[in-house]
């Protein structure tokens, strides 16, 4: 056992800090308001490999462990959560394009991602689907050379996103996760129509919907093999489930880190506020919570980068590591008082932006309902 | 041991649960983006004896106990928790003028308060003293027939508020919770800057600062007598500590019964999701935590009629409620999915509004330490 | 509303609080060596009044409301967790008997409940069946005069009862819930075997098991209609459930008031470990919740007494109070450090006597399956 | 980054996973009836090299890792959780004595210790100063070749030890941690008297006092210099923090895994209980704060093998590990039902084991004042 990390994670998690600190952390609240994470930002993250290092060079990726991405997460969202998305999306699309699109297509797209250029999102859940990804009513009807979709997809950077990736029924199948194909779809296609959601947090991360009416998609867009597709994108969110939890990791971090702070150098009753229990003791807890779950999430990055079984664990840092971060945000914020519920300090923005990954990419309940199939078998599992 | 509702209580417990639904809820956000709660709503509440009912006729009140004050804070709250801080607010100050003002300064102020024409908030910290009111930096100078103040003061209300009821150090001595006086202070008098607080939440109540700069204020506008203000609002704040209980029980139980509602009416994995273990079960939890708290608040304004002691439990009701209310909230928020995310559904706007309470009017950490001194007494509390 | 106890209520609840303290709290560990009750407090219990007073005189009950009822049993818990289950019992069993068993009957046995004559126990839940009582394997087949009975049912009180309410399938009715009946069989009768359980805690309540072979009970044993019983006790049940409540309520009160005294008194780096507040805060934490279960189960008494409907909220009596109860007790046993760790101080039996009632009588899984049920319909609910 | 275990790792992680379940988890109950753990089980831990692997071959230990002790201690608590206090004791006292002893006095000892022969408790806190031993009231008078002690303390295995190791005063200095010398007091000098302790669980650990009247100790079994004992044995206890913290996930693991096997296999309500969420939920979030739990031991022992350092994180370990077993335990005896509350399952023995370990070696309170004092420095912690 070492845990360690290489002078080369070391290097891209310093290079992440000193971004999120010097480049991001002032304009957070900056890119709620425009509610976009934007162009220039973008490429920077790709300039600077921190979106999708893990893919290979060839296209457009640095061929880095997925513990450095890992790494470079946590970093970014301490900066700015809604970023840090643009790692996530980045991480799960690139790797499902690379590995499942033909050549050609993969070789536009997946420079691009990586490039910080352009962003693919992808389309998992239809708004009055939820979580239950196996049941998509977006249906493909091959039609010649190109497949006619139709239905509505819901999705980060629904506004800044050049092409998304969705699942669609393919086949007459109807059976939950069967027959599904998943297909990359441009959206400045004829058909597609943009609806911006009006969400409480990660307002830069802009998701919405697409509503796919008549969208003739090349057939040669088709990724991976008809009917294959949710068994696909699955294997993917192991993975980015473990990223999910370093993002929270990372926001929460940088609060309590600033709370220390904050507790020790103001007072209350002619003392700093670090020095009364009630204070210090909840943050010692938070830190506690916070070193445990990086570590569950720095492992399963390693189990996946070892291609050792995972899932179990990445379902774990899926639902923990998020619930851990936004009760320590939401601690934070009572620490600090007044202010703290003030927009003018930025854990009111974290709270409400951290928030949305107990949601988003599956509930808690699915991820409990993953680690108890897991250990007992679908049959005796909920 | 009697549960009942008198008629009377009834009769105000479903008006106000009418008017919370029909006249209130559908504004909910519109307030918020005005930043106030507006003069109509005031008025309506006013006319409705919405507001310190429990005050003495003579002064503009109802003559009703304060059980009927706290049924009529819970309802409302369930509409607009901002609106509710208005009887919140109109409790606490209507009590301590009417109580400690000069007789025509009390008919003066007290039923324009009781009536909704007019809002008198509390200045009861300042910006960088927190909870620790027994210590202001605002001072207080006799100057012929006048005070002269300087200083300034946080409050809820600041921009609607027509003047507001401070506690300034009148005296030389500097021992915490000594020599400090209440001041009722027309909020148009020279020398007196609003300065609105940029809030997360309850943005309809209108949080923000008075700067009081060289502010003459008539010496007849003393509550009270100098040097014994800390102790008069202390008592008035254990009433006010179980409205607040029951404003967050509010709040959480109309969102408890519009997530049964959602639950039962959406599906995932084709049933109800009310028939999931994993969603029903906290929804049973929050109706016991619920339940249990509104008893504690009904029994704490019960014992603050009866002219029993309180002054513990009141403290109970105000760090258990506001926490229990927003465990809740975000519970439910939880279970609506991506759509509890949401700004078009009130359960996000009812999470920022009701964490403000955790802060509000004392925070968790002091309540305890009430009720350590209660029962060991304040040499052997923390 | 009213929170004054009447003076009656007053009068025994003082009365059991000193017979607590005086008669019962010395020998609490002595009975748990010994295993049982025994028939000295039993009788005393009973002729103080304490078992069952909310029945009617002419069966050797008091005539006396169930909220007395309830203040009784928190105060003898107090003393002695065990003693108290032969209230829970005599008033769960007392009133099934009282309610539906032939005058001669009842008049036999009941006022031999109320004066701790003896213990008539319940048995409800068979060893393989757990809180799924509505499915029992013991059969009674009518022969004759007689039913003859076959089976095992667990009990409280196994080695000291006299008797047993037992619950058995009479019809070819294989439905849960169907075709059931209720005899009460006493267990002097030739086929009886009892087997005491093992268990961790109240062992004085010496649970058990009855094994019945072939027993012969006079067809007059039969409680109510045959095919009647599993509806008639599950009525009962609601109201034992807010006496567990209030019993967990008890045994945790006066923990959390001896370890008030405790860290009061004893110091550590040169304060009395009270002033601490990661001391002090969980014991204030700890009264607040133990204060808002109290007035829960008070309330479901009243509910009770009133005839209006508290099936949900007894539900929550039953999961809630019994698992703060536990935390209350543990927390407490924490604070006593080393001490609380040993046999010698009460903390350790009651943290072992107050873990068995987040179990025996239903599950809080049953108890949330039953609120959930009250909310949204047993179609909607899991 | 590296998790994964050498095989020299892995081979002591099986064998002594085999050994206590063929070995120790027989007898898991018997050992408790006993009262000790036994001479046989000692030396065939120490045969085994299960005690201190990791100090140096020369002292009869086997130049191990750190994390090689934390797996072996994991593994044992899985078989009795009494059995691997002997590996924690073992471990601290072997490296006190090892680095601190007079080399013939470590060559005398040491090799007992790792080899079973013997016990050597360790004596820090004393009956009426809990978890501040950095005042001792024991002590150490220089009288010739001798020292006199008198005091008394309390220690793990007050009847198996053959010696102890003691903190006492040897200055006048009175402030707390200083004037501190350590000494290796052998257990059958006239004046020693041992009493054991009552304890509700671990009861094979012996725990107790040894009283000690005017024993003298000759001047060469001081350890270390005079006064230097405080600081010496302190860094001995973030290594045996982070020990305790595996011994705790230990019992707890094995805890979740017999759970699963038992509601896979229970039905209620015609399925198995492991396929209702209500049972599945809190076993899945049991197995994800155990897992993370474990990373955070395993990561403390390596910093503490690699020279980095670990204050901190230790002290998260032994506040979080211990808390976070019992509560997992606990559940797991609640999803046994009344099976779980019966002593012929091992669950609630386990139950009673694992609470001591919340209080012995520092409470939580001490352990997140630890932490914060790492974070802002002694000033400004509580």
């Amino acid at each position: 056992m070492d845990f360690t990390l290489s002078p080369v994670q070391e290097e891209h998690r310093d290079a992440a800090r000193r971004y999120a600190a010097e480049r991001l952390a002032p304009d957070y609240r900056a890119r709620e308001h425009r509610g976009a994470v934007g162009p220039d930002v973008r490429r920077e993250m790709g300039e600077l490999g921190f979106i999708a290092p893990e893919l290979p060079r060839a296209l457009g990726g640095r061929d880095l462990d997925r513990v450095t991405t890992g790494l470079l997460a946590e970093e970014i969202a301490r900066g700015d959560f809604s970023v840090s998305y643009l790692q996530i999306v980045g991480s799960l699309v690139g790797q499902i394009v690379a590995t499942n699109a033909r050549p050609e297509l993969a070789e536009h797209w997946v420079p691009k991602i990586c490039g910080g250029e352009e962003v693919v999102g992808i389309g998992l859940t239809e708004p009055h689907a939820g979580s239950d990804a196996g049941m998509p009513l977006l249906r493909a009807q091959r039609d010649g050379d190109d497949y006619v979709l139709n239905g509505v997809k819901s999705l980060s950077f629904c506004t800044e996103a050049a092409a998304v990736v969705v699942f669609a029924r393919t086949g007459e199948e109807t059976a939950r996760g069967k027959g599904i194909s998943a297909f990359l779809v441009p959206l400045d296609l004829p058909g597609v129509v943009r609806e911006p959601y009006p969400d409480m947090g990660t307002k830069a991360v802009g998701r919405g919907a697409v509503h796919l009416t008549d969208v003739r998609v090349p057939a040669d867009h088709l990724l991976g093999e008809e009917g294959a597709g949710f068994s696909q994108v699955m294997r993917g969110f192991d993975f980015s489930r473990a990223l999910i939890g370093l993002q929270c990791v990372g926001i929460a971090q940088v609060t309590v880190d600033e709370t220390w702070q904050y507790v020790s150098t103001r007072e209350a009753f002619d003392q700093p506020l670090s020095r009364f229990q009630g204070v210090s003791f909840p943050l010692a807890e938070s830190e506690t919570l916070l070193t445990a779950a990086r570590l569950l999430c720095y492992q399963t990055l390693w189990l996946k980068d070892q291609g050792l079984p995972h899932t179990a664990q990445a379902a774990m840092c899926k639902w923990w590591a998020p619930k851990t971060a936004f009760d320590v945000v939401q601690n934070c914020l009572l620490l600090h008082g007044q202010y703290g519920y003030r927009t003018d300090l930025p854990v009111e923005q974290r709270l409400r932006d951290v928030l949305g990954l107990q949601i988003g990419d599956g509930t808690a309940q699915i991820m409990k309902l993953i680690i108890a199939r897991e250990r007992v078998g679908r049959k005796l599992a909920p």
